[in-house]
């Protein structure tokens, strides 16, 4: 043990009794300031964690088998300790109480969920930020980091797009132009866009002072609105429904419209709802475009949402924290034709960028959106000041737009082509292998890289291949299917979630519980793909025992 | 150069041409899975890395002196790179075009923002924190960390609302319950408690299905009222204004009450507006206290906020973004008395608890109180689950109360008590030395640990000493100490920043350009803040010349 670290164990045994002012003093010393000491205990300490890291990445379970219950006893006490511990002694706790428990989501058989592995980089770049630890608010704690942010921000405006090198010339660090915000992720992203839908469409006028001045209610009127609404698919992200709440419409003013066997929202619908909203005055603040779903991937018609957005004056958003990345894909980026027409896109950095957790972004097709949220203080962010917190939902926040510039860098554009491409490749080879086994019924195409298809148990395998499968029988499936999923989970080798899903060829009326595969981790193979359908059938044994 | 980055070059420099599928395969092998020639390559980052950061920690100049046009100019490419490139080399990139230019916001000398060298150990956390990369978002991808969070949680709700051992055995863990909501930032924190109260205070009624689902027009309706409002003082935090925006109250729906010389709301004109809101039907959703607030530290009477919150029965919000740490101190807990009382409070992680960018929350005293924010989705998040997405904004957030747990174990309340004594004592030494200086005019006492005075000019200050300043002689005054707090962060030696007071004893037809200091940097020794106004008294010179 180093002699920082053996100081701050003797302030903290001490302390059974009192530390006195001057240990204490002492300790916080070794810990704030660099110093020969502090360099080793810093050395000793990243040793560990360098190893516990390791280990825990080379893990291809899932889980211990802990219950949540048991686990949740170990974290029960509410005290904050008195006195100090030393680092090494609560990182050896940490690994035993925390890190052994952990899901490892980055492993290669846990694939039901939107994680990954990540590039080696990000971890290493993860100390350069948080040893800067600049805080993007404004200019004057993140010099540097603001304009990079600016840039990165950029680079993903173009990459949806496709402005001019003029245009981007004019805005990429102009003060007054927002050409995206990054956030902490996909669902501030759409709050964000939804927020600049809602004051621009009831903004000022002759004799008004605008939503952000004077309220919605306030602003309906003085429009001449009798409510207002955000019209999506049925197949929206959650988020919508908290934005639609905290932006004072209520999730009523959520309006969700029907979709096809496919998840694409229906456009006939959509063009009579519309009419229908107009005929009650209401004002639509934004129609939402899914780039895909969250639940099966399925991307909406984007070039005629745009069409149809554009008729009715109105904003339209895509939420493409999900798809997005298929942009960077020659082959495929055609499958998001239109989303160059939104006025608003949310992309996700932790998801198919494959950054830590806790980036996300919402790009703006006019560099002016965003002025209609702009906040301004006395001591920070004055008016006309260079700084990011003017235009952002969020005041001070980390740099981690570090990470999305870093990947776009390493990676490239070309690397991520190849990472969405094999994503789908191996998206269809789960489906074909789904397709050619009995046991299992494909539930949805993988438009993208997202997958459902559930266990039919032997005894209905002629009924379900006849399409003879009864609403109680259905029933008696889907309650298979979840013990099924919750088992797979228990045993800890391998990961798929669940769903349930009203849009499939049995109709609205049988919501079909659905094993749901997010095919995305770069280290998942055809053999691990295989695994998960071979523990599946294993698990399910019992049900035709 | 290790193997893995030599193949990575390649690939890049083969780019003139197209890298072929099968290098750029391997590429991404060699970034994204744990092997020999990954863990070299991670080791030779890390070097690299951790020498960068220390270099800049050890830097105690404020920033170079490129200015922000030149350094924005760096910046301006908004292609991304077609071709990927080697890890060592882009560090290299960053090295010159973001670190250097990088603003040392943890230097003794940086006293101008709420920021601060942080301990060793939180650079550590980080790597695990991101090779673990959970999802807190939900319990399938955050076993651990999702329980674990809950008791960070539960042990800054302790701190401040001190319930039995009984109180907190039945809620630390139970998923019903909320003790508070850990956020990326106590803007976040402050719109969550105002969704909060908004949502309790307009609740479904026997004839009403709640603001969450109709809204807020319909909701003023049913309950009666005319509008809807949030009082605090004219010195709250910004991001009120976003949150009365944003939740549809528009910012007009923010009353500011008046404050007295120190800062504090006046409880007369409180009780006077209530009573106005009382005539004209406006609901008050939340009375806000300020500890303390942004620009002096001021910490308005809690006690008799909530006795006022109390009789008009409605939600009690205190910001203790910075001030909630005082509350570690046996000394000086009792300047936030009342604080027990508040159904919500806001505290920052990354300030006066010193943890990396991005940590918030809001603790709440009623566990029941974040149920009309409750939002479910079929794929996660399913009602009754343990899941922490139902009832937050965020939706995938990182697992940052990693940071929080740790520091509250390894530095202790004793060792968070020495923090904060600390920077109150290295305040009263520099209100102490601006007292003493004829140069310097002090404008508002340290009631915690900010500070604000200004610069008077040789020509002035006899005026000055006999309270004989003109108001064309503070607005020239309030020019020169614009400029000079302009130079010294140009300078770059030391930084202070600036705000404009209207709560000085000049009245509030004259705003007071004040010098801002926040003593917080553990690091910062009486050395250290002689420095900052030796700076000051140098710079302005040439003003007396």
């Amino acid at each position: 043990m180093s002699i920082a670290n053996e100081a701050i164990r003797v302030v903290a045994e001490d302390g059974q009794g009192e530390p006195s002012r001057e240990s204490l003093l002492e300790m916080l010393r070794l810990l704030f300031t660099v110093s020969p000491e502090q360099i080793a205990d810093e050395r000793e300490g990243e040793e560990r964690i360098t190893a516990l890291v390791r280990e825990f990445l080379l893990t291809t379970n899932i889980n211990t088998d802990i219950d949540g219950g048991s686990l949740a006893e170990k974290f029960s006490d509410s005290v904050i300790p008195d006195n100090p511990s030393e680092v090494g002694a609560y990182i050896n706790q940490l690994a035993e109480s925390v890190v052994a428990h952990s899901t490892h989501i980055s492993s290669p058989r846990f694939v039901g969920h939107m994680t990954s592995a990540l590039p080696y980089f990000v971890r290493t770049l993860g100390k350069l930020l948080i040893g800067m630890n600049q805080n993007l608010v404004k200019v004057e704690t993140a010099k540097a980091l603001s304009p990079f942010e600016r840039q990165a921000v950029a680079m993903m405006h173009r990459l949806i797009y496709q402005q001019t090198d003029d245009f981007y010339a004019e805005h990429i660090q102009r003060h007054e132009s927002t050409l995206g915000i990054h956030v902490s992720g996909g669902t501030l992203a759409n709050v964000s866009a939804l927020w600049c839908a809602r004051n621009n469409v009831l903004r000022q006028t002759d004799s008004f002072r605008g939503i952000d001045h004077d309220g919605l209610p306030a602003a309906l009127i003085a429009h001449g609105f009798t409510g207002a609404v955000i019209i999506g698919s049925t197949l929206i992200h959650y988020s919508f429904e908290k934005a639609a709440d905290l932006l004072g419409l209520g999730v009523k003013g959520l309006i969700k419209i029907p979709v096809n066997n496919l998840g694409q929202i229906e456009l006939p619908a959509l063009r009579q709802t519309i009419a229908e909203c107009r005929a009650q005055r209401l004002c639509i603040l934004t129609i939402v475009g899914n780039a895909g779903t969250t639940e099966t991937g399925a991307i909406d018609p984007l070039a005629g949402l745009a069409e149809i957005a554009t008729e009715a004056r109105t904003h339209f958003h895509v939420d493409a924290a999900w798809g997005g990345p298929l942009l960077f894909s020659q082959h495929y980026k055609s499958k998001l034709a239109g989303i160059e027409m939104a006025d608003s896109v949310t992309i996700d950095g932790h998801k198919q960028l494959y950054l830590p957790m806790g980036s996300g972004m919402v790009l703006l097709r006019n560099p002016d959106t965003a002025a209609v949220i702009e906040k301004h203080a006395r001591y920070v962010v004055r008016a006309g000041s260079p700084d990011l917190g003017c235009r952002s939902l969020e005041g001070s926040r980390p740099g981690t737009a570090l990470f999305l510039q870093a990947a776009l860098n390493i990676i490239g554009r070309r690397g991520y082509e190849v990472l969405i491409e094999e994503s789908l490749r191996k998206a269809r080879y789960l489906a074909d292998a789904v397709r050619l086994r009995d046991e299992f019924e494909l539930l949805t195409e993988p438009e993208m890289n997202i997958l459902t298809y559930r266990y039919i148990p032997a005894r209905w395998r002629k009924q379900a291949a006849d399409g003879q499968l009864t609403t109680a029988d259905n029933q008696a499936i889907n309650r298979i299917n979840e013990s099924l999923q919750e088992l797979q989970l228990r045993s800890g080798f391998s990961f798929v979630s669940r769903t349930n899903l009203e849009h499939t060829r049995y109709g609205r009326g049988v919501p079909i519980v659905a094993l749901r595969v997010v095919l995305a981790n770069p280290t998942t193979t055809e053999e691990d793909i295989d695994a998960v359908l071979r523990d599946q059938i294993m698990l399910a044994t019992c049900y035709d025992y």
